[in-house]
């Protein structure tokens, strides 16, 4: 029995990075934390934001705190910070160890999915306002057991509006429904389900990615590790401009 | 072009946890730092201090904390809080994309080495106790610029002891040497190596690791990211005992 998570991450066509920003840590307690934040606009200005928030958040997370006071306090900070003038959106997913369950905390108007073994999936899609603007806000919390074949799917504005303009052209949902299907059963899900997910995020965006575009995959998947050992690979390509 | 970080980590034969913590975070200005601790002794007391270590160094150097002051900071913050009696070694390695230099900060017995492309090696050895105990202790620092071909190797001491105790029977460095020519042109480098590097020094013990080793593995490639994509992926082993 394996935990597997998967990022892939691209910036807005021309942009020269991306706004969301994507920490993993380790809980003190056992399990590990990842942290999506999208800073409100692109570039420079995006990505200062969504650094200020995860790392925020990653602090406290390493300070032993739970999920839905680390997003009550992530808010607060950014809201007294920039005096309640920019938004981010602020997505945790936490495989807790100690109580043995996923906890996902939403703050974004995109859902995150779910997809469970017998083929159903649930839609965490309440309304969650972003953090950084009004007073109070509060995460949408849900905690599920973890279960063998469970996916979580979370990603960012630059998938659920790709190939329209904030519509809903691009049906992420069905997709990672689709997706899930083909890999459930394969030695390695979470990469290629992140992978094929936001190619075609960007073929619908005719190549060109109109927004920074996130998306986070964590599995339960049956499939043990022989050696015992724990991985992680990151691949960061360096784009002409900033080569030495 | 793009860089490549592969971790590969295991926990002394039959020890619940890991006494090693990596974290990975991005740099405020551009790239990003990977922190690696290794608590004193090993399980869940080890863990505690190498997770303290590491988060007060990411929190540290997510504000823009320069990695020479993150070390100094650190064994400080360790030094008071347990009152000079607990160490930890500290490394910290970073692709920083505003000097586009590699910076590799030391604080361990463990050497850090470094491949180049035309086959020479560079050992990082230079003596650099631990933090924590002794008073206003300071990292070795090397800042090298980011060339092709270049890899750097940090590892703690479940490798540098391995097949035997605390002696160095165990060659990483003649290792490494080996590996980075088997690996040097294919299009995955980091991963493999690090594998091969901590499956080497398992063996070693006979399958049953006599420390917790962790082998971090940051690498060059002239390899172009043909979609531009950021990736991460990695994989959890759950312990039969923590299953729910």
């Amino acid at each position: 029995m394996q935990i597997q998570v998967a990022v892939a991450k691209i910036g807005k066509y021309a942009s020269s990075q991306s706004g969301d920003t994507l920490e993993m840590t380790e809980r003190p307690n056992g399990g590990f934390s990842v942290v999506l934040a999208d800073g409100q606009r692109s570039g420079r200005a995006a990505k200062t934001i969504s650094n200020l928030v995860t790392s925020k958040a990653i602090a406290l997370i390493s300070e032993g705190v739970r999920d839905g006071a680390v997003a009550r306090a992530t808010h607060d900070y950014l809201y007294a910070v920039r005096g309640g003038k920019v938004s981010a959106t602020l997505n945790i997913a936490s495989v807790d160890m100690v109580t043995k369950t996923l906890v996902l905390s939403r703050n974004s108007h995109c859902p995150t999915v779910i997809q469970f073994a017998d083929g159903t999936q649930r839609l965490l899609d309440d309304p969650a306002p972003p953090i950084g603007v009004h007073r109070a806000v509060k995460p949408q919390i849900a905690e599920l057991p973890i279960q063998i074949g469970m996916a979580a799917v979370v990603y960012t504005d630059g998938i659920q509006g790709a190939g329209g303009h904030g519509g809903d052209a691009f049906d992420a949902p069905a997709l990672i429904a689709a997706l899930y299907d083909r890999y459930c059963d394969a030695p390695s899900i979470a990469m290629p389900l992140a992978d094929d997910l936001l190619a075609a995020a960007i073929e619908a965006d005719a190549g060109r990615p109109q927004d920074d575009a996130s998306v986070l995959v964590i599995t339960v998947s049956p499939h043990e590790v022989a050696d015992g050992v724990r991985r992680l690979v990151a691949t960061f390509p360096i784009p002409p401009l900033l080569r030495p």
